[in-house]
C-alpha cells in the first residue's frame, strides 16, 4: 500500500484517537475482547449487514441510532451474540445498561456490535468484567486506539487503524480517524467486519449519512475473502464538532476534501483487511477499466478477485490467465472476449498476458518470466481492460491458501 | 449413494455401452486423452454452458446439432480449446475433418467437447495420433465405456459412468447410459463437466431436450465444488432408435419411467462428482424443505453447499450450525429466522442442531458427541426447514480441504 499522500489529505498517526474529542479503551480476556470508543453527544450515520439474519447488536444499533446521536460504542470480540433469541436481545440490552451505569451515560445514546462465533450465547460473566476493566482505561491516545483495535480481533492477525488529517476547501483543517477488524466472511457487499469511524467535523446525520454511503461503495463494498456475508457487519461513522469546522459547504454540499480523505481513509482500512485475509499470502487487487457502467465493470472485479480458482492460482504464483478470462466470462457483464485485455502488475512493474482477445503467450515478445517475477510479490494487481466503455471499478482481496482451510476448519468447538 | 432400485428402473453395467448400437473407445498420452463415442444417426439434444465466453467446441457443437443428429463425439482432454481465437475454431474443424475421413462419417454429423487448461493452444501433435489410435478400439463393451470415460479425465481421480434399464409403462424396455468427468470448476448452473448419455429408446431430438431438460434441472445444475463456472461445460443427450421402443407415449407425452429413469442416472452421474470434487474428503447433502417456492429453496440449498465456510467446518468435522444459519442468511429467500430448524444426518443416524429458531446445544437434551460422530463420515446430510411453504431442493457438493488448494494452486504452467 502507497502511503503517498493526496493533497489535502495527511495521513496522521493515532488512529480514531487522532479526532479531537475521542476517548478509546481495549482490553482482552483470551479469545473474548472488549473495545470501548466515547465522543460525547455526536451525530451518527451506520451501515450494516444484507444478511437477512442479523445480530442482536445489529437490531439493537439500527433502533439506538434512529435518533441521530450516540456518545458510546461498547464491542466485543469473541462472540457475534447471533441467532441467540429473546436471550441474545436481552443481553445487549444488559451490556448498555451496565455500560450506562459505569460512565453515567444515557442508554439510549449508546451503540454495541459484537464479532466472533455465531449461534452462542453470550458469556456475560467474562463480558462484564471485561466493560468494567475497559472503563477505567478510556483515553485520547495513540496507544488507546491501538488497544481499541486490538479488542475486536478475531482471527485477525494485525490491528487496523488509519487516521488523516483534511485541510478543507476554506483551509480549516479537520480529522477523520478509524479502527476495524475484519479477516473472514468478507464479501462483497460489507464484510464481517466491525468499523468504527470518527471526525471532529461539523457534520449532522443526515450528511454523515450520505458520505458514509459514498465512501463505503468504493472501499468496503469492494472487498472479499470468501464471499461469504456476515450477521453482525457494522460501520459507524460519528462526529462530535469539537474542531467546530463546519463540513458543509455555503451550498449545502458536502466538501469535497473531506469526501476524498473519507475515502482515502475507507480504502485504507479496507487494503488492511484484505491484507490480512485469512490464511492470505497475497494480497490482490483487480482493476478493470473500459466497462459500460459502473456496475458491470463491478459485476467483473467482484467475479474475478470472488473466484477460487484465480485465488488459488496466485497462492501458487502462476499467472493463470485462463482462469481470469473463465471468471469474467461468468461475471454476468456485458463483455466481447475479441476485445478483452489482460495484464498483471507488482511493484512498478508491468505485464500483458491478453491483449485484445489474443493469448500473448505465443507471441515471440512474451515474458513468461518477467510474469511468474511479478506472480512472487505480495501485492498483486490484475489490470482488466473490457473496451466497452469508459467506466473503471476496483476489488480487493486475497489468495486461497492452505492456512484459510486450517483456520476455518479448526475454528470454533 | 444407495443403490437401491427404484421400481422399474434397474441399474446396470456397461456405462454408455449398455445401450444397444453405441461403441466406444478411450486412449491417453499423459495429460491428453481422447474419448469416442459412436452412435450412428442419432437424434441428440445438448445443453451447455451459460458463460459468456465460449470455448470453440461449445460454439462448434451448438451449431453441429441444429440440424437433429449426430453419429460421433469426439471428445479431449487437457485442453480446453477455449480463448483460442480463429486457430481454436480451426483447430476444432481439423479434429472433426480428421475424424470424418478416418471413421467415414459425415462432418455435419460430428459433435467435440474439450475439457482442460483454458487459454492454451491444442496440441495437435498429440491429439491427431490419439484419434487415430482410438478410432481402432471402438466397440461396444463395459471396458470401451470405461476407457472413454477414463479417457476424459482431467483432474478427476475416478472414472464415472453409470447406466439404467428402464420397463416403460407398456412393459417395453429401453436403456439409458453415460459417463462424464468433472471435478472442479463445478458451480452451479452445470460444472466444468462433460457428460454424453445415450438411450436406445425411439425419441426425436425435440423431446430428448425437454427430457434433459427436466433432469438437468435437479441433477448438474444443483451440483457445485467451487463456485467457478466453466467455459466448456456440455451435456449431449443422443438417441438411437436401436431398442424400436417408442418413448413417447400415445397422448405425445414422454414416458414417466423414462424420465424418471433419466433422473435418476442424472443425480447419479451428479453425485460421483461431487463424490469426486478437487481434494474432497466429504460427500455434502443440502435438503431444503418447506420453503416458499421451488427456486427459493434451491437459492437456500445453493447458498450453503457454496460457503466456503460450512465447506471447511466439514472438513474441520466440526456440526458449525452457525454457518449453515449464516449462509441461509444470505441466500436472498425470504426467511423468518425463528421458524428454521436444522438437522444433520448421516448413515440412517440424525441429530437436530437448530428447532423452530432455537439452538439445541443450550438444550439439556442435545448430545453434541452424536453430531460430532456424524460429522466422521464420508457422507453428510444437512436438512434445513424454512416453515415458509412446501416446496424442497436438494443440492450437492463437497468439502473445502487442503488437496483443494494444493491441486489449483500447482495444476497448470
Amino acid at each position: 500500500m502507497s502511503n503517498k499522500d493526496i493533497s489535502n489529505i495527511k495521513t496522521i498517526d493515532g488512529g480514531i484517537c487522532a479526532v479531537k474529542g475521542v476517548k478509546a479503551a481495549g482490553v482482552r480476556n483470551g479469545k473474548y475482547g472488549i473495545a470501548l470508543i466515547l465522543s460525547e453527544n455526536s451525530y451518527v450515520a451506520g451501515a450494516f449487514t444484507s444478511n437477512k439474519i442479523t445480530a442482536a447488536p445489529v437490531d439493537h444499533t439500527k433502533n439506538t441510532i434512529k435518533d441521530g446521536k450516540i456518545s458510546l460504542i461498547v464491542a466485543n470480540s469473541g462472540n457475534a451474540n447471533c441467532f441467540t433469541g429473546e436471550e441474545g436481545i436481552e443481553d445487549c440490552k444488559n451490556i448498555v445498561d451496565f455500560s450506562s451505569e459505569l460512565l453515567k451515560i444515557q442508554s439510549g445514546k449508546i451503540a454495541t456490535a459484537s464479532t466472533g462465533v455465531v449461534g452462542r450465547k453470550m458469556p456475560m460473566e467474562i463480558i462484564s468484567p471485561l466493560i468494567k476493566k475497559a472503563s477505567k482505561k478510556l483515553e485520547n491516545s495513540i496507544k488507546a486506539s491501538q488497544d481499541a483495535a486490538k479488542a475486536i480481533m478475531t482471527t485477525d492477525t494485525i490491528h487496523k487503524e488509519c487516521a488523516v488529517q483534511v485541510t478543507l476547501q476554506n483551509n480549516n483543517i479537520v480529522n477523520i480517524g478509524g479502527i476495524c477488524k475484519g479477516t473472514g466472511m468478507i464479501a462483497p457487499n460489507m464484510a464481517t467486519m466491525l468499523c468504527f469511524i470518527a471526525t471532529d467535523g461539523k457534520i449532522k446525520s443526515e450528511n454523515l449519512k450520505d458520505s458514509l454511503k459514498i465512501a463505503i461503495e468504493d472501499s468496503f463494498n469492494m472487498l472479499s475473502v470468501d464471499g461469504d456475508e456476515s450477521t453482525n457487519d457494522t460501520v459507524l461513522f460519528f462526529a462530535n464538532s469539537k474542531s467546530k469546522n463546519e463540513i458543509i459547504d455555503s451550498n449545502g454540499e458536502i466538501d469535497e476534501n473531506f469526501q476524498e480523505g473519507l475515502n482515502f481513509l475507507c480504502k485504507k482500512l479496507a487494503k488492511q483487511m484484505a491484507y490480512d485475509g485469512e490464511g492470505a499470502t497475497k494480497f490482490i487487487e483487480v482493476n478493470v477499466i473500459g466497462a459500460k457502467t459502473k456496475n458491470e465493470g463491478r459485476l467483473v472485479a467482484k467475479s474475478v478477485v470472488n473466484s477460487s480458482l484465480v485465488k488459488t492460482a496466485i497462492f501458487g504464483e502462476d499467472p493463470n490467465w485462463g482462469r481470469i478470462v473463465v471468471a469474467i466470462g461468468y461475471s454476468k457483464a456485458e463483455i466481447d472476449p475479441e476485445n478483452i485485455s489482460i495484464s498483471l502488475s507488482a511493484n512498478d512493474d508491468i505485464v500483458d498476458l491478453v491483449k485484445d482477445g489474443e493469448i500473448l503467450a505465443y507471441d515471440g515478445t512474451f515474458n513468461l518470466k518477467k510474469a511468474e517475477n511479478i506472480m512472487k510479490n505480495r501485492e498483486i494487481k490484475i489490470i482488466i481492460d473490457l473496451k466497452q466503455g469508459f467506466y473503471s471499478a476496483t476489488t480487493y482481496g486475497c489468495d486461497l491458501s492452505y492456512d484459510y482451510v486450517k483456520i476455518n476448519a479448526e475454528y470454533t468447538t
